[in-house]
């Protein structure tokens, strides 16, 4: 029996959230009362209904990914013989294409992963995401890699990413004078839309090997597609598990009277503290160094769902708040003090974890000194949710709200839960914002200039209108 | 002679400023005229003097450091036996003593410096800088290192800060078992103050290696003092380059008129924004993967620096605006779209790169297909510096006031002129808020409450007013 199968041990690793904090019995008038979250109450059955039928046509298809494992099992068969000879995987990808993986890989693997040798690795490989088309960074990550051992996952769901097809045009010509081009083709792997594109016309043209994006899972909400499926597995990941852990959230999502599911509760301290409590930055701060990533996953998800600048009545609303990632304990060396005296204008979300895979002990040294003493026989384990605590604890007491959701341990089961809870509390927050979180139209302009101003036929007009702005005023230049 | 002599090549160095997308003349009336930034003028003379009669008596410890070449000398000497034998530097230290050290390791090493063989990289050390006490993070990583290779450089400027303490004790422990007390000995360099602190306290006890930070000198501008010097000589950077660059810009700031002050317009700005203009948040976006975390080092900066409750006459006045980190062309595909449509509450620094190392050609593959065609014959730098072009034009056009910071390329002495001239225009910006931008009043409460918890004497009343606080109420759980 898998573990997960075990109702024992899943209850025992479901997410939870606390928010005392934020509350006004704790911080004062700066908080929320039970009665302003009630009000919210009706709202809520409404979006309930409302998601409940988007679930069933389709149109939110991101709550079917954690069912269909009939994608898992294409991604473990076209990853299986990559273990015979493969060192590192490169992935092409940016934005919703690599910030899953990103969160994935670091939380999952270990923190030398990419350093450790294959032998030690084991049915691992290594994992290279580039989410840059810079050019020092692209030269240098591959330079550190033996070309000969490495496979290329190129993944832009409609195709037409200009950095990933840099990349991939580029890499195709390296690996090709490395490898040749047969072999090339086994190394690579497409995963792009499953009939639009140019990624997808040269996979038809050429025979390159796919995988397909669901053409209604925006790129943000696509961590559980074959997106983040295959560099998981191809990393070492359990991405068995990872599914059964968005089932479990989906489930207790779909379940739950309104009133008491997480989602719509964490959806409704967002959007109350960033609108009638005018908090406009949402800080998400994970006391585990290996939730960073989580964070910045976090971070476009919430800022390109809510950052909209019409309502669902075209009306002009500029909506949304930003989210700020901060990471415990690093960062009370950094942003607390803003944090805690600076304008108040934030809500705090920390990610607290339970137990973590290691206990590592604080030995009893020079145990005369009072300002060493105290932290002999203690452990890392100890001191980080020691000051986790104080953090909470005192930001409460000086009138600053913030809210906690717990996770038992770090695993693939409670992070498939962490992405499926904040994908539905988002599109939860589109919900009450009366925004439309599925589309990101304000990124187009600049895409459209940037094709414009590199010569891509139909984009002239493009180009015309950048030349033709007011030229920049050297008085406004300081060299 | 070395090229930071060379009048020529400096110059073609210098790091500048364009605000033009930040003025009324561009984005409309949410930019600044001519007239509100001329109206600061006679603030910035006030400055002026004051920074100079502070640079005089020492105050700004910081300004100082550029000029304090023994140290380097001392630095390089620690520095020097461990060629022979260390593979791995590994620095343990949190906030200021960790966040500078990571932007020059990033800026300036490869970026799979710690990756690439020992032979390979040659007079240069791998270099690990754990900045969390996160027990997975911390196992992780000394777990993927030969501890018989292992240099350790202790850093915390008090000598108490209890991660860095913890941190310590457990890894002089595991040392001393794998390599004997006496081996460790020569392995060990605790940076910190030349007389306070139980770090202090033992090394002269035992008879341990020190540096010096200097007593006037707080953590988060010491990059350029021991803290920052000694792990960037060992990682093989450049730090006499570095050095140069500081002091270069800092005659550029000394003796420029405080009208066309590159440190003050930058603070001018900031701080006019913040305030006249009601945009709370600071987005700090490099075009450079190699500068994310100058980005971070700034946040803390900027953060710390000036968020702060009370000002210079103990007035509650809750100052300060929030840093964001941001990286092109990644958030192109992940914060853009709230930059551009969200709330209006931002302006945006970029900073462009003129120049890279290395140039990076798209080979001219299937040249039939129009939204692939463009790429061939063009290369990343170009696609990196259009879409940066694209992307503050259309934000300008939106109405959305941005600036950039131009870096001719990324070497030491370009970082030595950005880290002086950020900290200079955050010490102006502390003057202009009317705040003291040395001091970090608000973080002391959590620091006690932890002291508290962890059972350190003297600290029981903390401990105390903790249990004593109101019990949670469950009804603000969701589990």
């Amino acid at each position: 029996m898998k573990r997960y199968q075990d109702p024992a041990w899943t209850d025992g690793m479901a997410v939870s959230l606390d928010y005392n904090y934020a509350m006004a019995d704790f911080v004062g008038r700066v908080g929320l009362t039970s009665q302003e979250l009630q009000a919210l109450n009706p709202r809520l059955s409404s979006l309930h209904e409302d998601l409940s039928a988007r679930r069933e046509d389709g149109r939110l298809g991101f709550f079917k990914l954690p069912y269909q494992t009939e994608i898992l099992e294409e991604v473990q068969k076209l990853a299986k013989p990559l273990f015979e000879w493969c060192w590192d995987l490169v992935v092409l990808g940016i934005g919703g294409s690599a910030l899953g993986t990103q969160a994935l890989y670091q939380a999952l693997c270990h923190p030398q992963h990419n350093r450790l040798s294959p032998a030690r690795r084991q049915h691992k490989c290594g994992l290279h995401i580039l989410d840059n088309v810079d050019p020092d960074y692209c030269y240098g990550v591959l330079d550190g890699l033996d070309l000969r051992r490495v496979a290329v996952n190129v993944i832009s769901k409609s195709g037409g990413t200009a950095e990933t097809l840099a990349q991939f045009l580029f890499l195709y010509q390296l690996l090709k004078g490395r490898i040749g081009e047969d072999r090339l083709r086994q190394r690579l792997i497409l995963t792009t839309d499953p009939e639009k594109g140019v990624l997808r016309r040269l996979a038809e043209r050429e025979g390159f090997k796919t995988l397909p994006v669901p053409p209604e899972v925006g790129g943000r909400y696509s961590v559980l597609s074959a997106v983040g499926l295959l560099p998981a597995v191809v990393a070492g990941i359990n991405a068995d598990e990872l599914l059964a852990g968005a089932r479990y959230m989906d489930v207790r999502l779909k379940t739950a009277v309104p009133e008491e599911n997480l989602a719509y509760r964490l959806a409704a301290l967002f959007y109350l503290f960033a609108t009638a409590k005018s908090r406009p930055m949402l800080v998400f701060m994970p006391y585990a160094r290996s939730l960073a990533s989580l964070g910045d996953w976090f971070c476009q998800l919430w800022a390109e769902s809510l950052g909209k600048a019409h309502d669902l009545e075209g009306r002009l609303v500029h909506a949304g708040s930003t989210p700020v990632r901060a990471l415990g304990t690093t960062d009370q060396h950094s942003q607390l003090q803003l944090y805690i005296e600076g304008p108040p204008d934030k809500l705090i979300t920390f990610v607290e974890v339970a137990n973590f895979q290691h206990r590592v002990e604080i030995p009893a040294l020079w145990g005369d000194q009072d300002d060493l003493g105290y932290l002999g026989c203690r452990s890392f384990n100890e001191l980080l949710q020691t000051e986790y605590t104080a953090t909470a604890f005192n930001l409460m007491r000086a009138g600053r709200p913030n809210l906690t959701i717990k996770v038992p341990e770090i695993n693939p089961f409670t992070l498939g839960q962490l992405f499926m809870l904040l994908e539905t509390a988002t599109v939860a927050a589109g919900f009450l914002f009366n925004v439309n979180p599925l589309d990101q139209p304000g990124v187009e302009g600049g895409k459209k200039t940037t094709y414009g101003l590199m010569g891509r036929p139909g984009f002239e007009a493009y180009q015309q209108e950048f030349a033709s702005s007011p030229p920049l005023r050297e008085e406004y230049l300081v060299k």
